[in-house]
């Protein structure tokens, strides 16, 4: 493969498109006669449903119907599992899934206990008010501790107690590895719910046409053909009878696919049944509560280090926060247990992880999916370990670094993201080195800090590791398809949420068929368009799809050549396909176009030979093998303001290394956008919820996101260790900005405040100022077991 | 295969559709906004315009615009050819194809010259009587001899003659087979124009939807794929961005396949400029001159036959009225050459056609497709022949029959249907017998018509072969998918008329699959859900759209049992594919279900292996190496009232060979169906046009059709001979009802008014009542050589 357009900086095909505003975003989708449901959500986490009555409501002007749980009767059985639990011999999983509106119980607060359908979206939030519920309040399990205790409220009366999930994961043996340790340091660790936050909302949009017999769904899923699957079933149709489109979306992030929302179950089925369009969008309280979280954990973890700082062993009990319920099954938890590991060969590991069933809303798995927590324990233990033996934050991590010899790495944890945990390249020490060079890491430690300190300015830096599964199965697939005009059509079935897919699939396919970039149409999120996919989420859509385009893309150039030669009558190896032709080797003036030859693979008459298929074109499938680990440091400097604990970047750098890359820009991009995330994770953002479950910050006056203000310039760089996984070599990169930012924050803040010298570890996330106040008020860091 | 569905009577899947009127026809769309288009026809059939005012029709309240060839700008070069000349040496082929709006000349009457959009079609129709057309009448181009002439008027003036193409094919030696032979008879041969009157005249509905750049058009067309392709490339679209949609479509019998219609062109392009969606329906005025007509054609053939009735061979010059432009190409005189051939061995054939421009509307095919005029004269000059000869019409037919042994035939004539001719299959001789002894041949000439002539009544029997060239290329293609509930669901890209598709194409599916056939479901004429193919016509849809049916379920039937087999641990030919499931032979209640199946074959999580497909499912093409020859005899007896010559029809008969049989009720409909259209066009139907081209006849009560009460009951019977040619060994059957009508009728009129005593002939079609009344008085049949 040459290099025209593969790997270069080439400008989005699809910002000219979402600039001039034509983009179809969900709420743009206008249709005659449409109706709009608002939904009447729990105001209590936890209730037993005595009597609803929706008879005001229905007198209402304008109001067309009212739905609760007996009216959809038999429509929906509890959700799927979409995510299996990991087949690990011991684990407990008990499966508890949600229906579309509560009928007897209701869980946690903003769970839908009934929907007004009316004229406009006005008068349906008006009738809301006229259903009267009468219930029954029963006491919230809001902490995770208590919750495992005997006499705790039960969210789910029937399971006894609130263990969603009991699993263990062990490495070698860690009791032997404490015994012989120069040290053990053990701490907790704690980190809080976050939202996700994208600039759009949810939504759905549901239309029948009864007459076809046909359901279209415009939602803002990251998976549309699960969504198609699962809603085909429910409605009693065939697959082909519905047609999910996500349209550009802003924004997903992971809580976009659940496999399934009320208000996706419950808008087509109300289409259906009242024969018009409808549609809901999600408010931004509604997003507070309505849309998954991100994940509350508590770690018990604990580090044995030789004297050199040599890791021994990690030994870690961690609490996982669930929610109400869980359809995801237990993908963020088995991520934390499993990116603990790191980068750092760690010969002894012993992880348990309790998931608990609490009445607030569900988690499911938000950019980063849960290995933010593992890093977050791991960082921070290798700084404590640093401090204790001596040794520099960045030495200790050098000597714990896997070396570039032994991968591909079996950490011989059992299961990630399906497979066994095994690491397919990677080389970890230059991209270590480049990121203390690139922040001046010796410079400042040895001259900058000290001469600012004498200043009496508050500056610290922080570092840290991690590596990141990415690109996991099962699989994806493309249609590539030379048009008679000599432009080229992709559709694939992976959803988009702005990660420029219309641009690195096109250099894909442009770099494999001589045209250029802006000559390829891309079609992503539609199930009528792709049939088949899995969707957007594990930062696998170069990776997957990405491939699958470039298989097709491979045959439909061999068919061009093959094509070419026979309209040449001479070989291929003396064809040349370049600039949207093919020509003879040495004698330009010979051509064909694509465009031509994508004609003559549609004989329109005479006979084709029997086994022959027409059009310059091809569907292929690319599934991995297992996911490919792409890994990254990141490094910051700030200061703080030791009288308010503001905190300035000073300096952000981060080095990555996600295989080879198709577009810089695009990758830029993906990790500016994934540290502004993670620094609103780490810095402000925090669900704080009351003793009965109820969200006391529901709004984004409360609620803290940051702001360009907040965001600082990085610098970044790269290095290129290719997937063996995968032909083009590439792994993901789309949640590497935001996994690593917390311990860099605690680290650098610390560091900063000169806070361990004063005997206080920052221990958890997120640490806004306010908290840092706090915590140096209290006179340690919270949950510090020193 | 077992024959459990394959060949079975089984009722229509699609007609609880169709009978209870929740079938999609074209007037069935409405959508949102949607206004309506009138045509502004020229009155006249040949003028020079001069000048087009519009500026009243837009001051009429509910106008939204008026366009004429002016506004269209470049938007449409002249029509591509849909069907290129055969390479045959020696050919002429002058090309001249239409434009959606006339710009400078009229070229037949009925052409479009402006189009108005109006809110409704009735303000629209009103409007078009507000534009001023100022025209330079010319002469009109109608006789097809003078046309030919020296000073004639011209069609098209460029060309310096009206001579739209020249052909001769020839096999043996004419010459010397007329010199050696017992007699020559020549005769010459009239069959007028006519129309196919479906039930449902032609519509377009265009919708473009600007945001996502996509135009769906719902379309009456046979062809919907070549529509989007053509559509696609003028509007300067790719062709995924445009969806066209043949729904349910009341008959299309080839006139609605053209490449393209001026109301299939401007439809699309007037939504995308007015960005409303727009309708159009024919009315049956509209009918009656701008759709495509069937065949006028002139014949001076001779037959050269030796004493025992062996033919030596046939000389035949034939005139083909192509009207005005000739966008098909010359698929029907070609027909009309090669199908005379027929069923007998004719050593020498010497065929000259030429195809004749004039002011009238374009012929392309219907039916039969040019088939019924080789027929026509081959048949009446084997009458002429036996008669001079005195021998039996029916043993001179057996006589010359081609034996069963000869097959595959090569008829050494160059070129049809883009191959050159040769039978396939056949087993001429069983055919006639079954015939003859199903009409009562024997003993109605021996006996009943004797007695019935004796008292005074004027009974006849007809008796007619033919060879129907079917099923040609160039391909068709299928996707068979089962779905997770165990249904399975087929696209192909022929459109349907009323074929039955929904449950052959599903015979052949459950046959293979083990499921049944109402649990098929059957989508076609829909280019979003099968992209590729051609369309239906040639008496193909089974033949060809079919075998790729059956090639995909042979794919999905092995991916099926390969699943099985992988999941029993057991091998293939341990497994049965029935009812719906797959068992292990001798332990029944061993099974997986089909749509289990379907659910394992597309893995959710995990990973796949890279080349692996998901789905239980297959996409496959086929294309015949060249077209099967299906074969046939009618015979029928009539009764004549010698006053009125009125015809009542008393027994009909069609033995036919279609090879292997998927559904013999559906099969018979189509024969009926054929069989009332050859009556139509044997008895009644002529488009008559004055001098000027004005068509004296363009409606309902002028030009008649044949009701029920003109229909007999017949008698059908069919012989199988598979053909070689596809793995099914079907031959298709749609057009041979229509096929050897004409004939049949002269024969029979001739002989019950036994007008062959008299020195009568009837040597044209149609033969109304008033027409052999007519040629009767004149004492002799018109063009009678005798």
């Amino acid at each position: 493969m040459t290099t025209r357009f593969f790997g270069a900086p080439i400008k989005r095909n699809e910002d000219k498109k979402l600039l001039t505003g034509r983009a179809l975003f969900i709420d743009d989708v206008e249709l005659p006669g449409m109706v709009h449901a608002a939904f009447l959500r729990s105001q209590v986490a936890h209730a037993r449903i005595k009597h609803i009555d929706v008879s005001e409501a229905l007198k209402r002007d304008g109001v067309i119907a009212v739905y609760t749980a007996h009216d959809l009767g038999p429509y929906w059985q509890p959700g799927p599992l979409l995510v299996p639990p990991p087949p690990i011999p011991g684990s407990i999983f008990n499966t508890r899934t949600h229906v579309p509106l509560a009928k007897d119980m209701i869980r946690c607060a903003g769970e839908p206990i009934a929907i007004v359908v009316a004229e406009n979206r006005y008068i349906a939030e008006d009738a809301l008010d006229d259903i009267a519920v009468e219930l029954q309040i029963l006491p919230a399990v809001v902490d995770l501790e208590k919750a495992l205790q005997k006499g705790s409220a039960l969210v789910h009366d029937d399971l006894g107690n609130n263990v969603a999930a009991h699993v263990r994961q062990t490495k070698g043996d860690y009791a032997r590895a404490a015994a012989k340790a120069h040290r053990t340091i053990k701490r907790r660790f704690r980190y809080e719910h976050g939202i996700s936050s994208p600039i759009e909302t949810r939504g759905v949009v549901a239309q029948w046409d009864a007459r076809a017999e046909h359901m279209t769904v415009w939602d803002t899923t990251q998976a549309p053909v699960f969504v198609r699957n699962v809603l085909a079933g429910a409605l009693g149709l065939g697959e082909a009878q519905v047609r999910v489109i996500a349209p550009f979306v802003g924004g997903g992030f992971g809580p976009k696919i659940m496999m399934l929302y009320p208000e996706e179950a419950t808008l087509p089925w109300m289409a259906m049944r009242l024969n018009r369009p409808i549609k809901w969008i999600e408010d931004r309280f509604e997003h507070f509560v309505a849309t998954t979280h991100e994940r509350g954990q508590i770690h018990d973890a604990e580090i044995a280090v030789a004297k050199d700082g040599r890791i021994l062993g990690v030994k870690d009990i961690f609490l996982h926060d669930n929610g109400a319920y869980n359809p995801y099954g237990l993908t963020v938890p088995i991520n934390s247990q499993c990116t603990l590991l790191g980068p750092y060969v760690i010969p002894a590991y012993d992880s348990t992880f309790t998931s608990v069933f609490t009445s607030l809303t569900i988690v499911t798995p938000y950019r980063g999916a849960g290995r933010q927590h593992g890093v977050f324990v791991i960082e921070r233990l290798l700084d404590l370990a640093a401090r204790e033996l001596g040794i520099d934050p960045a030495e200790i991590r050098r000597r714990n670094l896997i070396p570039k010899d032994a991968f591909p790495f079996n950490n011989e944890i059992i299961y990630q993201d399906f497979a066994p945990l095994s690491y397919d390249s990677g080389n970890y020490e230059p991209v270590l080195d480049r990121a203390l060079a690139a922040i001046g890491y010796d410079h400042f430690i040895k001259e900058e800090q000290p001469k600012l300190r004498a200043q009496g300015r508050c500056v610290g830096v922080g570092l840290a590791c991690y590596v990141e599964g990415t690109g996991i199965g099962p699989y994806e697939g493309a249609k590539v398809q030379v048009r008679t005009n000599g432009k080229v059509s992709v559709a694939t079935g992976v959803g988009t949420q702005g990660q420029g897919h219309f641009t690195s699939f096109a250099q894909i396919v442009a770099e494999q068929l001589g045209v250029d970039v802006t000559d390829v149409d891309i079609v992503t999120g539609d199930t009528d368009r792709f049939y088949w996919g899995a969707g957007t989420f594990a930062s696998r859509g170069a990776v997957v799809a990405g491939n699958a385009v470039n298989e097709a893309s491979l045959v439909v150039r061999k068919k061009a050549l093959k094509l070419a030669s026979e309209a040449f009558e001479c070989s291929e190896e003396d064809l040349v396909l370049a600039d949207g032709k093919v020509s003879i080797i040495g004698i330009p003036e010979k051509f064909i176009r694509l465009g031509e030859l994508a004609q003559r693979a549609n004989p329109m008459r005479g006979a084709v030979k029997p086994g022959t298929e027409p059009g310059l074109e091809s569907t292929q499938y690319f599934g991995p093998p297992s996911g490919s680990t792409a890994n990254g440091v990141h490094a910051m400097i700030v200061e703080v303001d030791p009288e308010t604990f503001q905190l300035q970047i000073l300096k952000y750098v981060v080095v990555h290394d996600c295989g080879t890359v198709i577009n810089p820009m695009i990758l830029e991009g993906q990790i500016h956008g994934g540290v502004a995330q993670g620094i609103g994770n780490a810095f402000y953002e925090k669900l704080s919820y009351d003793d009965q479950g109820q969200l006391l910050n529901a709004s984004l006056a409360d609620y803290l996101l940051p702001t360009s203000l907040d965001v600082p310039r990085m610098t970044l760089d790269h290095t290129v260790t290719p997937s063996p996984l995968n032909p083009l070599g590439i792994k993901g990169a789309g949640e590497a900005g935001a996994i690593p930012v917390g311990p860099l924050f605690a680290q650098a803040i610390e560091d900063a405040l000169q806070l361990g010298d004063r005997g206080i570890e920052l221990l958890e996330i997120p640490l806004s100022p306010s908290r840092v106040f706090e915590l140096i008020g209290e006179g340690k860091a919270e949950g510090s077991g020193a």
